[in-house]
């Protein structure tokens, strides 16, 4: 399908935007499924912060009604929505009265190996770390040259995720989804105030797990927690829920906290 | 003047390109003067270097006579290249074949208040840190959110640019220019091995510097030896070199190093 650039048909950008020039910018990748779009609040608490922190004037009406729109055109896929600052003349001062720019992108549905699902995933330990900024931490942002370093460090089909540690060597997420990890029934994910992206099927899952009684917490990770976890699995908004079955030379069974809320994400995803 | 994409004449860009999906991308801001590119060299090889870093294809050959043509177009100004790693589907993994995208963008000569190189300038303090990330330390890459949020600490005149520390408290550099400090006749600049860009000017001024006699140290800085330093300047390679007259509190008289610098970069750039 077409892209659309604040509500027109466009395959192209200004020259000027600083999503280009500086990655000043946030986005969301939502998944679409029978023209509606999945876990939408959540998406847009995100946006709201990313353009609260980053001080962007959002026109969210506008924004709503083209989501809409868009979601309804495409049916079923995958929508990616940037939003960037908008343009500027040379030089990192941007005026407070910019409007910020809106960018809708569709693509098919997601075509990932069943596999993935049903067997779980092999998890590539990447050896680039995510560097530590509260400032950004949690945010989808443009800035994303780590993830790029991080996904290149592998290229064959094995695996299907790479594990990523910040630069103290906490264990944060994946290069493209949050990370879970079960012990003695607790659920556990980790703390994303110094880096990492807070990913809305992360928050669902969390939502989700507290409602049926299941104990979870947000926490600093050792690299040793996750060896001796009981259960593994890395999840996003657009495939769900994916169990890990190894990492290096650990590896881990697919336990029940991971099928039931893999199972939960699939009937979002279903809806 | 007009902009240039891969060597055409353009004011936009595919929306699938990299550098606005993840800041994935690499730029130079040269000085033009009568038609040259001053301290081409230098521009590029920072340029290679974050080439090689995040494994872009160019076409140096095309490069370099493109530069050299809208160079002389441009006549006198400021050019800025962007050199992205081209289009791509979503998803950050990315061919190893693309080829990288060259973009050049060109505008009228910088205009600065002429007592920021006569009386020197007032750094703002920001309270916006640079992150920790050695595998992009010293690049002059697209993931520019740091210095946007550290640009937006200040909107009054008074201050013509900012100081940035990293999240460790060292002293690192402005927001678009780097720093340095004199103390008992010692060049001082920042270590960038963390974090910070490589500037041109400064690795300059370091060459230049040596080659008259002058003792240089590139090391990690603290904040009292900024404030304790007997003279402190800024520089970059559009403006050459600002002296420092205070940041806070504290207040630095412009000393005979920084004048001695000052007069060779302005060399330089009125070349």
């Amino acid at each position: 399908m077409e892209s659309w650039v604040d509500g027109q048909t466009a395959d192209v950008l200004s020259l000027k935007d600083r999503g280009l020039a500086y990655g000043d910018g946030v986005f969301e990748t939502i998944a679409v499924r029978d023209g509606k779009l999945v876990l939408l609040e959540r998406h847009l608490q995100r946006l709201a912060l990313g353009c609260q922190r980053l001080a962007f004037n959002l026109d969210w009406t506008l924004l709503n009604d083209e989501l809409q729109a868009y979601a309804q055109q495409l049916g079923e896929g995958v929508m990616k929505l940037i939003v960037t600052r908008g343009d500027s003349q040379r030089g990192y001062a941007a005026s407070p009265l910019a409007q910020a720019r809106r960018i809708l992108q569709g693509s098919p549905p997601a075509a990932y190996p069943a596999a993935h699902v049903e067997q779980g995933i092999q998890l590539f330990p990447c050896a680039t770390r995510l560097c530590e900024q509260p400032l950004l931490a949690g945010l989808k942002h443009l800035n994303r040259l780590e993830q790029v370093l991080a996904r290149a460090e592998w290229s064959d089909t094995e695996h299907a995720e790479g594990l990523m540690l910040d630069t103290s060597g906490r264990v944060i997420e994946g290069v493209f989804s949050n990370l879970f990890l079960v012990r003695d029934g607790v659920l556990f994910t980790a703390d994303l105030s110094r880096c990492g992206v807070a990913g809305v099927m992360r928050a669902e899952l969390l939502f989700q797990a507290k409602s049926q009684g299941i104990a979870t917490q947000i926490t600093d990770i050792r690299l040793e927690q996750l060896h001796q976890a009981d259960e593994v699995f890395v999840c996003n908004s657009v495939y769900g829920v994916w169990p890990v079955r190894g990492c290096g030379s650990t590896r881990w069974s697919v336990g029940p906290l991971t099928r039931k809320l893999q199972s939960l994400a699939r009937t979002l995803l279903d809806a």
